[in-house]
């Protein structure tokens, strides 16, 4: 079995090197090159085995998804993705593990031009925290605090198909393995966060359900929201195994979408479809800003619908 | 107990902001401003209870450690630190552990000017991952790569101490509190990393040992390095403690120093000494850089030694 040099001699041998990588894996720190005129995006998130993967979580879809929900959060800033490092917790350095993660890790940083420019490889319980750093003209950073009354809340994609995965994984019934695809290799909106540079007010990926993410953004903006239940983007593979009322639940609360959700004027509306379309993204209006504070769900019936809890929050014993 | 936001706005409250920080704690991502005509310097570390710490160590040494070998290796490439995220694994949301842990953090943080920007708090076994973020001018980063034959080795500090602590905790007998400190409490050399811009031609921190780290240098060189035992800068209390032969071991192999190691024409010794009087960090030569390859050890009488083992590799059972 390999030792720690070895797995990371491994890592190194498989990442790829942009021209802005001036030292790269293999010294005390990266060395990296921005563009002038451009800000730094940072974001870093962890994924604990048992916390946030089922255990049994194929190796590559781990990698992947430990990469992918950082790409969110930079697609959520319309941050182009550049570098990242990654912090990989093994229990024993199991070789065939690490390439099997290298493998949807790097499927992913080759798709978005991402290379891995450093890390830490240690002994411990599974876990993986990747730090992931991306680049934006000085001052276009998406932000959560501009939404303005009268903006309408855009979600991309389709939501809950996650949420639904995990249900069936957790009713031990008949799982779809379309909903368990999305759970395991959700896709970073990159492309779509980058288009709606200068159109949006501000904007969130949502990884803790659209109930709880879409709040932060209406309290950095000191506003609040009436969300349309009807018009929750839902996929067919959701419909076809859920109720809508068992829906609810899911796309509100239940987490891991990884889709964007932003907030633009109705004039920009036109521009953003186009722009969305132009990056093969599908997107949705599915309610309003409006002044005040708090979100409001209602029903297609008209009534008002208050989600069962405030999204997945850690330390709180709903996992 | 509060839950996972309640500890985020919790650590926003309490982190400084530089000026360069457009966008802190509280987006999905920080964004930040570099100079113009620098470079990014990124570190990346884990620190994994009962791997990298015993269990009881106090919060807010751990606070105070994990920021510091991430730092110590910005140090290690002459980069002046800027900005950090933290990506913290507790087992409990234990506000008083949270504070404890920003106390020796945040101390730290402040005294070298940086801004805690973002991160992530997940519930799961403790451990710590920190990614440090420094700036260095364009092209003057210190590389591990640039000893050449004839060059001095230095050292900072005294080596060993940490691993004597190590030591005295596993044999359960008589603790030095001295010894101890240094190794819950690691000095980054900072300043001392700085100064050496333009004068040193390698460098690397000592986390792993100097027989494992001098001998990344050399490999990356390309070259050997013959080291005089005798001129082991040794502290008085480690002297107290342990025999000489008992030291080499500590010393060589043992880990935790967080000194700097780096390489030198001789010509630039003078220089050398006083840039870093002027920042309080004693250095001193033990050996040189020689064709080849491969560490050489030697004992004051002259005969050739093997260090127990290359250093500090997780996966090994070495811990």
């Amino acid at each position: 079995m390999p030792g720690e040099f070895a797995l990371i001699d491994r890592i190194r041998a498989r990442a790829r090197r942009r021209p802005d990588v001036a030292v790269g894996i293999g010294d005390d720190a990266a060395v990296l090159r921005l563009p002038p005129g451009h800000e730094l995006v940072v974001t870093s998130d962890t994924l604990v085995a048992g916390v946030h993967f089922p255990l049994e979580t194929a190796a590559a879809d781990l990698g992947w998804k430990a990469l992918a929900v950082n790409l969110s959060d930079l697609a959520a800033m319309a941050a182009a993705p550049a570098w990242c490092t990654l912090a990989l917790t093994l229990p024993e350095a199991d070789a065939g593990f690490v390439e099997a993660f290298l493998d949807g890790f790097l499927e992913l940083a080759d798709a978005h031009d991402v290379s891995l420019v450093g890390g830490d490889t240690t002994s411990g319980p599974l876990s993986i925290t990747v730090t992931a750093h991306g680049l934006v003209p000085a001052g276009a950073a998406l932000r959560r605090d501009g939404a303005r009354v009268g903006d309408e809340v855009w979600v991309t994609g389709t939501l809950g198909d996650a949420a639904g995965a995990l249900s069936q994984w957790r009713a031990r019934g008949p799982a779809s393995a379309k909903l368990r695809y999305r759970l395991d290799r959700p896709t970073p909106r990159v492309a779509a966060g980058l288009a709606l540079r200068g159109l949006a007010t501000a904007g969130i990926d949502l990884s803790d359900g659209l109930a709880a993410d879409l709040g932060h953004v209406m309290r950095a903006s000191g506003r609040g929201a009436r969300i349309d239940l009807g018009r929750l983007p839902t996929s067919r593979t959701l419909a076809d195994h859920f109720e809508e009322t068992q829906r609810w639940p899911l796309q509100l609360s239940g987490g891991d979408d990884y889709e964007l959700c932003f907030t633009a004027p109705p004039a920009a509306a036109f521009a953003i479809e186009q722009a969305l379309a132009a990056c093969d993204t599908a997107a949705t209006v599915i309610g309003q800003v409006q002044a005040g504070e708090g979100l409001a769900f209602v029903t297609p019936e008209g009534e008002d619908y208050v989600p069962a809890r405030a999204g997945f929050q850690h330390f709180q014993g709903v996992h």
